[in-house]
């Protein structure tokens, strides 16, 4: 055997089962091996960014890495984007990084590039493969690393590290990292602070956005008077009614500022101490007022569930009953008429099947969203983590490889699906449940505004030319046709609502392009 | 004035005249102070590969840098493929990386990420910029940077630098940088190796594959019997009937070391040791003899025309007449029937207009097009630098914005056209006189012939899903006109000749689909 084939034996002993892949001649021997084992399933993406994406979307709902496999420095370049995102979203996944033999890199052959140094900003660990004879090690410590430090790994595989021939070997697991309980007083600060008679709310992501932990959470903020907040992106969130919702800190500082400012203790449970998401002259870096006491429970490599169990036991909580989102009428505020974005979001929101999933990469399009379908049957929710757009299409691809059984609802801005419109085909090859709705409103309508806020209202020509994409309009039904994607076109409400039944209706991918 | 207003100026003094974009919200007070200035051109591409491509095409037509604006470290990492395959072909261009205010960093909101190191192993050159006020200086110094070095110089702009108010300064432009010689004793060494009866080859890239220096190397050809080769992959050579032909050397490594086998001396000029794309078990990464003598005329950051005058005075070249290219019989050799690459190949070099540009990322579909271009009329040939494949689309893009007068041809593989096909987007914006020529093969064929390569014949599941693309086949022409780009599908010799006539008579974006 080779070094390809104990990799491959060493991801599936580490229960392993997917690769996300766009392979080239230095990973064609990796290539090979993987053929020879068809329980390493693998998909390709025609460009690097549906790749790293997609293994951020099954990453986030199979709670287990995706390997990805990518051709030397280019395609790990293509590919840094979402693992920019998957890094800020705490995403396990292990990239493996073709790159040539060992001793041809001293001839700098075009293609070749410093890998190392390339990896480094959006992996949370890598590590170069010295030679076949490390490859089940490497692979193990990869895997081992991607879920204890929560994000992706990176594997630099030499192609002589694959072709390198070896003796037979059986890798052995190695077990998961367990997450560490937080310390203990830590918890007891925290107790206390939570029946100071303060105003306190507990700011939570990762794990603690989970349904159980939530309840658990919810408990807590009963019995204590907290109040429940979840940072402003978060990888993924079990909500909608019947469990305990949280108040999403907002995007715009101002509103931020206002939401947060009466509070005089912030408990962080996985997040970090909020921030604006851009800086603006005269504006604040830090969302919590000054005088707001900040104690950290625990980090997001900790047991999030865990750490809110003994806090609510800390409290005593244990008999308290929290407040649950109740079920909408379905028939509530349905809009008709004009198509805005707004009454996409509602539509969407009343419609949502039970137990969905909903990417979210809507941007200025889906603001009403996210309080909209607090009350909508439950689901899982996913936002772009680290606010590198392009994401979305790529995320519900791997989510809904990750959850063949469940529907998959991409609300996706059109400036945002044009960086990576090529992961429809992967939902087309795959015959992925994925609806995608597109926000057409043929603009960079965030940055419009933000030009505003920078005092610009009227737009010359660079800036109209830099901020709308309307000129020519993309016409998002034959893009999607093109990648092998059934879609259509929606201009009012009422053919919005009878194309989104329709999707829901029926299995594999669909995209509707709404007109707002 | 602000220091964006200050760096719009700055570039404008030293005649930069373009700026490929896709800004994002850290470059608001940039893309105003753009708005302020209609004379530095903003062309938006949807993503940043279209963005850098772009520039990178732009480069080599216009022989000056274009800027780019790239909003943080994931718009700058979307870039990197294509600053790879600018670094490699040596193309002068100035990045703008957008950044969070300094003040902001600290603390880490979600779209921070290590800048500086990932501009590192794609940039010839980099700078933070530490303020507004230094902001005149840090762009001559790049702009000085991208044509001393030759390559992507890059400039962090933090936003709190861009929105800094500063005293109105006019930037006083600095010169541009001259070409150093090559010293006396290369000149002398290289002069007596040509002259000594040893079997002689020129190796060149850059500059020396301009008509002129080619002019000049075919005098030294014809007076000293040398050969006269170029690198694998280059920038831009101007050829066709009437020039100096070269002969490139091959990608398969057998037929490389078989034509360089005889070889005693080669002489670089601009080019590198020859070496392998690349690695091959029991294959060399060299392909010259290895008693073969080196010698380094000249580095690609010399005056490579200038050297090559001075070489051919040497060795007495100054009346020998160079062989040159003879116009081939526009009917000769023209097939019928079923359309093959080869036929596709074959119909554009008997047709290819006077003075146009030609685009080649035909990967495995091209190969007999540089052969049988070299007979056809004058033009410009634009390869794939770096091997980082999906750079066609935009790099017809920026060759189009450099030379609007002239006609592009980009020979396009379907599976690189497919990772940057939102090029055509920008095409059809800019009304850019661009025929995509798309070879529509339905798989990544040159690694299906690799695998063969590794002794794999027979493709189980995973490595048809991996190197196939026709479950489902990409529709080119809905993808076209999806992004606004009017398109048209040729199945056979008769369809394809008849639309690619129409193409070449027509103004504008058009882009064919062959069914190969």
């Amino acid at each position: 055997m080779n070094g390809a084939d104990l990799l491959c034996d060493a991801l599936l002993a580490q229960g392993v089962e997917l690769c996300f892949a766009n392979p080239g001649t230095s990973e064609m021997h990796f290539v090979a091996a993987l053929d020879r084992k068809p329980k390493l399933r693998c998909v390709l993406g025609l460009q690097e960014g549906v790749v790293t994406g997609a293994a951020d979307g099954y990453g986030r709902m199979a709670d287990k890495p995706a390997a990805t496999l990518l051709h030397t420095g280019p395609g790990l370049a293509n590919g840094l984007v979402n693992l920019h995102n998957a890094r800020r979203g705490h995403t396990p996944m292990i990239n493996v990084v073709g790159d040539h033999a060992a001793y041809h890199l001293v001839h700098d052959a075009p293609l070749t590039s410093d890998i190392d140094t390339l990896a480094r900003p959006m992996s949370k660990w890598q590590r170069r493969i010295a030679g076949a004879g490390t490859i089940a090690e490497d692979a193990a410590a990869a895997w081992r690393a991607a879920l204890e430090l929560r994000g992706p790994a990176t594997l630099i595989l030499p192609a002589d590290a694959a072709w390198g021939e070896i003796a037979a070997a059986v890798p052995v697991p190695v077990p998961a990292p367990v997450p560490p309980a937080p310390a203990a007083e830590a918890l007891e600060t925290a107790a206390a602070l939570l029946t100071s008679g303060r105003r306190c709310g507990l700011i939570m992501t990762g794990r603690a956005l989970r349904a159980d932990a939530l309840e658990t959470a919810g408990r807590i903020a009963a019995a204590t008077g907290a109040e429940l907040y979840s940072q402003m992106s978060n990888a993924r969130m079990e909500r909608g009614a019947g469990r305990v919702p949280v108040t999403r800190i907002p995007y715009p500082v101002d509103q931020a500022l206002a939401l947060l400012g009466h509070l005089e203790v912030a408990i962080l449970v996985g997040a970090a101490d909020p921030v604006a998401f851009f800086a603006y002259p005269g504006k604040p870096s830090r969302l919590l007022p000054e005088a707001c006491a900040l104690h950290r429970l625990a980090a997001i490599t900790d047991d999030l569930p865990g750490a809110l169990s003994s806090l609510a036991e800390a409290v005593g909580a244990g008999r308290a009953t929290p407040l649950r989102a109740q079920r909408a009428d379905p028939a509530e505020g349905l809009p008709d008429g004009a198509l805005t974005a707004d009454a996409v979001c509602t539509l969407v929101a009343r419609r949502l099947p039970e137990n969905c999933i909903v990417v979210d990469e809507s941007v200025s399009s889906g603001r009403v969203f996210y309080k909209l379908s607090a009350s909508a049957p439950p689901h899982d929710y996913l936002q772009l983590t680290g606010g590198a757009i392009g994401e979305g299409i790529p995320l519900a691809t791997g989510a809904a490889v990750a959850c063949p059984d469940r529907k998959v609802i991409n609300l996706e801005a059109d400036g945002s699906g044009l960086y990576s419109a090529q992961g429809l085909w992967t939902q087309a090859r795959e015959g992925l449940d994925v609806v995608t709705v597109v926000f057409a409103n043929r603009a960079y309508a965030i940055l419009q505004g933000e030009m505003r806020n920078v005092g610009v209202n009227a737009f010359g020509r660079n800036a109209e030319r830099m901020l709308s994409l309307d000129e020519p309009p993309v016409d998002w039904v034959a893009l999607a046709r093109g990648f092998g994607v059934e879609a259509a076109r929606a201009t009012t409400v009422e053919e919005f609502a009878k194309l989104f039944e329709g999707a829901l209706s029926t299995r594999g991918p669909f995209l509707i392009e709404c007109l707002t």
